[in-house]
């Protein structure tokens, strides 16, 4: 009859509430600007981070329960995150997506302000992201209008789907003058994806201060490390564990 | 007959206290180089830090108490911050600010060396600050010879009237050559500013670094996510909570 | 009869798995992204992380056995690192080489991306690195197709070889679009270096925008300083600690 | 009889050994890399870290006992640190200095490397250097070929001594291609004008990245603020604790 019980979204909650939890341990978000989702498309569900409440006193009953198009499932709910409408949008699009966060890691926001793709110049970048980390443009004042959340998640969607490489391969985007969003199949893979963009964010910027006329990785080099590394656990583009 | 009780001072001097202690956690000041302090106007009453006091001794009782002019108020008093009259003259002037904190938080340091105003380059700057943080101008001579630290307050204050955005919106000023003055309606909304201002001056720099012909985010951005999230609280400017 | 007792694989396996904890503590790797190795020339072993295995649970026993081809020596093994056929090229041809670490610390995977080698500019390198810390070139189609662990193992030794300063006083390698190699006589040798590497490669980097036109030092300055500090030790190259 | 007594060697000793652990705990050194001393000059002791241990498993007891010219005053003694000639050649021109600190802090180190004065352009630097902060010239050959540390010694009295604002207002020079050198009239002054003086040299750096054209602070700011400041303490320029 029903298709949740109360024991599954117990557990959403308390995995989302670990994430968010985690991603403040890996100082990825300062104060409460960040946020963790999870979905569960069978159930019907996604639960995702209260708006403004203080990690120290934030709980796992605090998440908030959410429909497929985000409306609210609870009757004493706090507000949900103010990004929900850009998760529910990324979840709808990407249907192998399980777990979306997003962050303010400062040197992917580096890279969103300055509205630039992060050039593949290194290993960690090829294993984690097979090519260039892409930048949606900035949103346009009739986008402004009818609501920066939805359409952010529309950008990101947009984005990612013009290039070569989908969202299973590159598994996050950088909404122009804001921040990163990162997914996975689970909240644990989005947030290791989130610890390494940040990485890579931050050793581009300087590498290509050393050396401006620095070339990004081959092709060949490209697909040989992403391929023989995801290939392993029979699933391109979303899991890898690595060194 | 009186205007306050002991209690109201107590509890002015424990937040005073435990603000400053956050400002040192937050890595906002080095050794003892920052202060925060409180207001009460309808008492008429000021509590700022102790100058020079190690923090890992500071007790809430060394917290020092004066009136709204900055005169010294308690027999035993232990010598105010030398910043005291920077924080008499805004809270003069800005009859709205409850608490400011004075930080040499490194970011924000340098802009205030470069004489520069942070440029709105994402979202964090839009929402917190509603646009450019101000820089004041360089003292003159005769103002370094009249008191550096009045004049401060009085560079501030100038700078700030002078913009088209008031001190409601953009809740803190950089004193050229020195540093951030942040406020807020109390102690914890002008260290969440102090931590936001220091991420928006870090990010801000690496952006330029990225892309040096980028250009500050629409009006309409800033428009629509300032009002937006300050709208539901009621109270422009000084208070968000958010993501 | 036996050219190694269980003691001498248990105690391997136990300064091993400290090693690989010590690279996390010390902040030169994230996530998963980094491993070390240790070699027993005489009785034919070498014991290496596992790979893609959490810090958090990983113990001594999971540590992973190999002889010194690299082939596996235990029945219930788990997966060696990704990188063992680099470590293995690497002890194969630097004879005294008693531990090697890898690495994914920032400030020296940004000069392996930049594909340059890191000028001595100062004491550090001149004490702990003898001159220039090199870096390979990329690899070719050809070797990308054959296998990228061993070839970047050869391009290391390759590097190393064609340079005046041999492997005994330069005790690592920077692989380029990938990171540092890093080696000593034992462990803490090779962690040691390794955080010395990182000081280095961040102070080059911003030495280098202070002064665009800063020189490396004297010949004279690094052979004094080197040898000064490593005859004491009656071993040259691979062991000082100093000041 | 006795110029001194079993007391005051530990109570040195002590001092100096808190002092070491401290440049660790505040992140001025990294691996052993780094010393602080006391000298009485009464009694005509130094007291020095010695060379190459752990800060792990270093006493107190371990500290070494020299007399002013740096010979070796205990039997068991540990090694010196390797810079204790450059200690004794300040010590020895500067008769108010009671304490010296040397460290390999990262941004300090990259303006050593650079050979450029770290110029004032904020209130930081104004109360706590008032003034530039002064690097040498590089050791010629000659110097090197007689004495590295010596030379170091001579090049910062020299350096120093040549300079408008002497060695009792400008509390630290940089060795050039090396590092800097850091005193006061104790081992806590010292140190926490080795926590400015690296504040200093971030801030610096990334003043002139913001503002190629920037101008150091004027004359009568640096006067104001460091004759104000230090009047009160009835000692010129070796002592301030601020804000």
């Amino acid at each position: 009859m029903y298709k949740f019980s109360k024991g599954t979204i117990d557990d959403m909650k308390q995995r989302v509430w670990v994430a968010n939890l985690r991603l403040k341990k890996e100082h990825l978000v300062y104060l409460t600007w960040g946020n963790a989702s999870e979905i569960n498309r069978e159930a019907g569900l996604i639960v995702i981070k209260p708006s403004g409440i203080d990690y120290a006193v934030m709980a796992p009953e605090d998440m908030v329960l959410t429909d497929l198009e985000g409306n609210l499932l609870e009757e004493d709910s706090l507000l949900p995150s103010s990004d929900l409408a850009t998760h529910v949008k990324i979840y709808q699009s990407f249907p192998r997506v399980g777990a979306i966060v997003h962050t303010h890691s400062s040197y992917a926001v580096m890279w969103a302000q300055a509205i630039r793709d992060i050039p593949p110049y290194g290993m960690t970048q090829a294993v984690a992201f097979g090519g260039a980390i892409p930048v949606t443009q900035p949103l346009s004042n009739e986008q402004i209008k009818k609501g920066v959340e939805k359409a952010t998640g529309e950008m990101i969607v947009k984005t990612v789907e013009n290039r070569e490489k989908g969202y299973l391969t590159v598994p996050c985007c950088l909404a122009a003058e804001h921040g990163p969003f990162i997914w996975g199949t689970n909240t644990t893979q989005a947030i290791e994806n989130a610890i390494l963009l940040e990485e890579a964010a931050k050793t581009a910027l300087f590498t290509e201060m050393l050396n401006p006329d620095v070339d990004v990785i081959s092709d060949e080099l490209l697909e040989k490390q992403y391929l023989r590394k995801h290939e392993k656990n029979g699933f391109s583009g979303l899991f890898f564990r690595g060194e």
